[in-house]
């Protein structure tokens, strides 16, 4: 675990530096994405069968998963996961009912109306990835935004499977997925861009999946909307000489189990506890079934900050606007004001990360690789559309008269000029 | 003007297909784009001033623009000007304001506290073109909702000229931008995304620009934010047999004069407006000084839909899903309940659509080419960040251990359950 140093802004750029080239990815695969895309366009089902034998060795008959099947899911399931996925949904539905929006209208002077409508987006599709990153809690995370936005109808996607895993299919039931189709990678995204006979067209694509399926989301971009598109998971945490050594090493180690390319950074004004935190790494590694791949994680991309005050901890932090940030101090509620940057927030020296990924009700789809600048964790706002609108009458159309023929000659544009004069009796 | 004819879902799907191809642009420019990006990131300040050499025939001694150069431009405005950019600005003001977002928390149990904070972005930066393509009101509409969102720092950029116009540079300190630079193109977009000597970085782009502004934009997205990459302009109206044949066309005019590309799509229950229309372009088109641009617009891209019913004509414009949307149909303001695709609508028979470009508040960067789908004008929710916040105590993590354990093995992610069994001094 590499520690740095030197001034905030020069370890603020080096880590931003170093995100960018994890986030990066060299392998070439747009040309083959394009080539199904296209396939797809042209040969609807057939090509989506075609793609399935080569891709996934499996024949299939029917793209739509059966009530059959789901219904072998329900009674293979894990009751305790039921019970607890149920749970989490009822967490994730009371949080993500706290972002609905409401239109509004005003009236800023006589005979002028103005509002903004909220209206669903349509029909959106749900990407979820079949094999060993098939995540049940993915699925509501997805799904349930989407549904309370209002959305009308949610097609999810994943690839063609022999057996599927029954956590999946029972999280797409109940979240409130509509129709649920057995076709993965790009010849999927394809599916919902375009529409297939089977596969009806979708406005917005949403969920995680490989660099094939990425780079699909990023080329039909436009044609439908989609989420975003996430680089490796990071986790970021602020320390005190407050915090336990083995819950902020457990927490870290949570992130790198994910992937070789995880990200975590320990920013701390604590010299003990950074040697303590290195310790219980150490130490709790061992024990790991991924050990392997978390080793590999802390070793290339594991950083430790030693800082002089609170000050400067956050100051940092908010440059390297983490995805998920932890607040390992014992007033850390008290520090929430000094956040500028990050996807999600955890409090304190109890609520580890895994909290927020499949339990309290926050979203887990959030933004990676400093993205947090910018933008937001998934939710309701990303199923709606915000619609103006206004009305004049006569009498506030000529009121304005002036002013907007004034602006339109100033820009050239005679046309509108034109389009307000006609309305005046007088001109 | 094209009518055309057949079930609603064909026009629809012909009408989107059209609309896909006028946004196509062919122009291979993004391997150009990619070096202009390069060469800034690289060479900085000295890149820029050798870009603008070669691009604008103009030697920048100074990047920014100096206070003199602003002063000037408010003693050179014409008043009328001024005083109609001052008014829109206000309407613009009490708008956005309407669209201004508070923070939430919640306690769903006790021990747990959930919530989100809103931020402001803090850096923007605002490409505004040169030349005449230079429209104040753009300006207004792009830093109006930054500043009421609460950005830090609003940084434009321009292309160099030799004299500017004078209602650019008081549009932009009217509206609040710290600071304006000289620079234009791919290399002015690039200098944004990765900073310069002069230029800080900013975390979001918006702003219209020309094909390698765009193609830039799309290429540094990711490191900063941007705005949309725009198509052509479209108008959709919604007529009946009460619309002013002159007052439709003279609206219909307004869009085609910006372009050749631009569109316009009518749709009618009335024959006999239908008729009137085309013969109100046809007088009204000889008088216009861009008749050439406008010409070329109507005989290529605007096509006349005759429908049989009030439901059909909200049927199909949904699938259009314009960028505008004019109701011109007397009781305009009952029938909003039916539009659920549009960037903005404008009601009635008096709401022309330049009330809008330039007036009512509302603003005027839209989604275009059917994005209306699934996304919505600029606004203030383009500036801000949503940042989630988690905090479980002790009691509440024991309570919820089983439940997240649980999904933590079934997903196989050993590490997110430790993380949470560390927590109890019982394991």
């Amino acid at each position: 675990m590499k520690r740095l140093t030197g001034t905030t802004q020069e370890i603020a750029k080096r880590l931003y530096e170093e995100q960018l080239e994890l986030a990066k990815d060299n392998r070439d695969v747009e040309a083959v994405v394009r080539d199904i895309l296209e396939a797809v366009k042209e040969g609807g089902d057939e090509a989506l069968r075609a793609y399935s034998r080569q891709f996934d060795q499996i024949d299939v008959a029917d793209l739509a998963v059966s009530q059959a099947v789901i219904d072998e899911a329900f009674k293979a399931i894990d009751p305790a996961v039921l019970g607890a996925l149920e749970r989490a949904k009822a967490n994730i539905e009371s949080y993500h009912r706290l972002q609905l929006e409401k239109g509004f209208e005003d009236q800023p002077s006589k005979g002028v109306i103005r509002g903004q409508l909220i209206r669903p987006i349509e029909r959106v599709g749900v990407y979820v990835p079949g094999g060993t990153a098939a995540y049940p809690s993915s699925v509501l995370m997805n799904v349930i935004p989407a549904k309370i936005a209002g959305v009308k109808e949610i097609i999810m996607i994943t690839p063609p499977q022999k057996e599927y895993v029954p956590a999946i299919l029972v999280a797409a039931k109940l979240s409130g997925v509509d129709k649920i189709y057995q076709v993965g990678g790009a010849q999927g995204i394809a599916a919902l861009a375009y529409g297939t006979q089977t596969i009806p067209k979708v406005d917005k694509i949403t969920g995680p999946g490989n660099i094939y399926v990425a780079t699909a989301k990023k080329l039909v971009f436009g044609q439908v909307g989609i989420d975003m598109v996430a680089g490796p998971s990071e986790i970021g945490v602020i320390a005190d000489q407050s915090a336990r050594p083995d819950y902020v090493a457990a927490d870290l180690l949570s992130q790198a189990e994910h992937d070789v390319l995880a990200r975590a950074i320990l920013v701390t004004n604590s010299a003990s506890l950074a040697e303590a935190v290195e310790g219980e790494i150490e130490h709790q590694l061992q024990l790991l079934p991924r050990e392997a791949i978390a080793r590999a994680s802390i070793e290339n991309n594991w950083r430790i900050i030693l800082t002089d005050s609170v000050e400067s901890m956050f100051e940092l932090m908010n440059l390297v606007a983490p995805e998920h940030l932890e607040i390992a101090m014992d007033d850390a509620y008290d520090y929430l004001d000094k956040v500028e940057n990050a996807g999600s927030i955890f409090l304190g020296h109890f609520t580890s990360e895994p909290i927020g990924d499949y339990y309290a009700g926050t979203n887990h789809v959030l933004p990676t690789t400093a993205t947090s600048r910018f933008s937001s964790a998934l939710g309701v706002h990303d199923f709606i559309k915000r619609i103006q609108y206004t009305q004049y009458d006569k009498a506030a159309i000529l009121a304005a008269e002036q002013d907007i023929t004034s602006l339109a000659y100033a820009e050239g544009l005679q046309a509108h000029a034109k389009a307000i004069e006609v309305r005046n009796d007088n001109n």
